[in-house]
């Protein structure tokens, strides 16, 4: 018996909106521990992984691990048959094909229940090594959506640049040439937005429609975490308070060699 | 001569956005005691019935019966070019062959006029008989909209299912199961969304793509009235106060019988 | 050295787009005095006239005339990576091939520079003979841009008709016959939405599809002034507040001589 219940049914609506463009499809992984997620997007070059405390839920119960393959774009449209504030609880018999999506309404007026069939999907767990990075830059997530979403229009090539005090977003293309760059702001707790930790300044190049799709899950947290190192995946962080987080992989794009 | 007198143009464009989806074009019978519509929907699968009183108007006058066969389409982008609270002063002279749309602005600084040709309608008139209905539900007309969008996802048939103190609507197709239940609200007038009235209780199902094309009069009312029997079609009705109301009629579907 | 600083991108924002759907490029011809384009329409029917004085900007530096040929699309994707109140400064070298557009937000916490091609433009420079209008009326220009778009409805031919106290918009079509009328407004200053000076009565016709798109400069102003006389273009003109104009002209529709 797996049971799990949130309280707002609009905190799983931004996880699976999250995900939904990276992944067709994709199976939770439920334990005593909760829930977990790691996949491949569909072209097979950047990473995501999911991970949800048991903690963080009204009422969690997993007698048994099991894994749920469901179709993300179907849920989606499941969950906005819910209310934002609707109450919702997942459940699954123990080696299941289907699984139950049950909300109530805060009145308790009106409920309704979705029963989705479970698929079969191959799982490939690849082993995440710990990192350090030499540089950690947090930011507001709204500003990091919007960064991506401009330097789009000149190339699909970003190029990030970190260093001490501030980084910089480049595009270059046919058009002209895009440079945005965010200072670490005074230091003051309560207004501090951009904050920058470099152990060495590192500039690496990524692939714009990735870094895209990464900032669908800018409704998850006020703030982005970015890690770079050289030789390793660009990290993309995103908490989710008292559950865990998002979290992307990218690998930097290689300089073509010249002929 | 014919000349009626709305002192809202939103009104009639609500009336007409009720009808449009299901009509493309249709005959408003005007006689002395106010405006009549009877038609079926463009696929003979439903019938909606409009009935706007005399009373209701702030000016009405029908020397002779007349029929005014419009191309809602049409008349609906005509009412966009007013402003909710203009008044509205449809007329036509006897034997008419168009239809006049005058608007006067509040402020009386802006008037126009639009002159409509009309067309001539083939019309059925199909008795409605009265009927006697074992389950009226009345609840919120937003909430029955949303339930009708909500079950498309999973199938094209809705079954309803109404016994004492809750009505449940369910739709089954290949990606899953939906069921949305509403329970009568505690008795409490201002409070209370949601009321059934059940002589006996009754199980049936209905094509869902009708049923959300008579959403589209939601606007019209707070509350939708849904009367429901066995071998009798499903009423939809929606009252428009101080008017009249727009109802809308659709048969069961019957079972296939098995091969 | 060309230099100029706007305090608020919005303004710069507003008037691309009063230019963008008439004209894909177009060339900003940059002297000490200011900012000015002049072009006809991608079709070469209507003519679009800009004018920007320098005294409107925080800052203004032009040590030689230049021309600065922008593909307006792209121009409007830049400024829409910019704050609405983000400072502006638009730079070019003399003889340049490039132009920068550099952006700064209030907290400074944020710059970019977007470096734009320059495109070589074939100019033709229009003569514009001053012209006293036989009638000329100013109404709010949002009032304007919905007569324009209600009529195209009906009719691509808008008749303007102007007369002491009336400024009349009609179109006629296979569908019916609109017509919308403005009065001059009370003699109240504080609320003299519509004026209307006639030294003699006119009546034209204009193709509706360009005064539609003159209608993009809605934005840049409250009231919109319309001068008219025979056998002259149409005056449509949207005052930019302490910097200039833009205004649009265009021909009246000559009627078909009959068969």
């Amino acid at each position: 018996m797996f049971e799990a219940r949130l309280g707002k049914t609009a905190l799983l609506k931004k996880i699976v909106e999250a995900l939904k463009d990276i992944l067709k499809a994709s199976t939770l992984d439920c334990s005593d521990s909760g829930i977990q997620l790691q996949a491949m997007d569909d072209s097979h070059v950047s990473l995501v992984e999911l991970s949800l405390s048991s903690e963080g839920f009204e009422k969690y119960r997993c007698d048994r691990n099991l894994s749920l393959g469901l179709h993300l774009d179907m849920l989606a449209k499941v969950l906005k048959c819910a209310n934002n504030d609707d109450a919702v609880t997942i459940s699954a018999q123990d080696k299941p094909d289907k699984v139950l999506f049950a909300f109530e309404s805060q009145s308790k007026e009106r409920t309704s229940d979705y029963e989705l069939r479970l698929m079969n999907l191959e799982q490939e767990h690849l082993g995440i090594p710990d990192t350090s990075y030499a540089c950690v830059v947090r930011m507001p997530a709204v500003e990091f959506a919007r960064i991506c979403r401009d330097l789009a229009m000149f190339s699909e090539t970003v190029i990030i640049a970190c260093q001490k005090d501030s980084i910089k977003f480049s595009a270059s293309g046919d058009a002209g040439t895009a440079n945005i760059k965010l200072s670490q702001s005074v230091i003051d707790e309560e207004t501090q937005r951009v904050s920058i930790e470099v152990d060495e300044p590192v500039t690496l190049s990524f692939g714009g429609r990735y870094l895209s799709s990464f900032t669908r899950a800018t409704p998850l947290s006020e703030q982005v975490k970015i890690g770079m190192a050289v030789n390793v995946p660009l990290l993309v962080e995103y908490a989710i308070e008292n559950f865990g987080y998002v979290r992307y992989y990218l690998a930097p794009k290689v300089d073509e060699p010249e002929a």
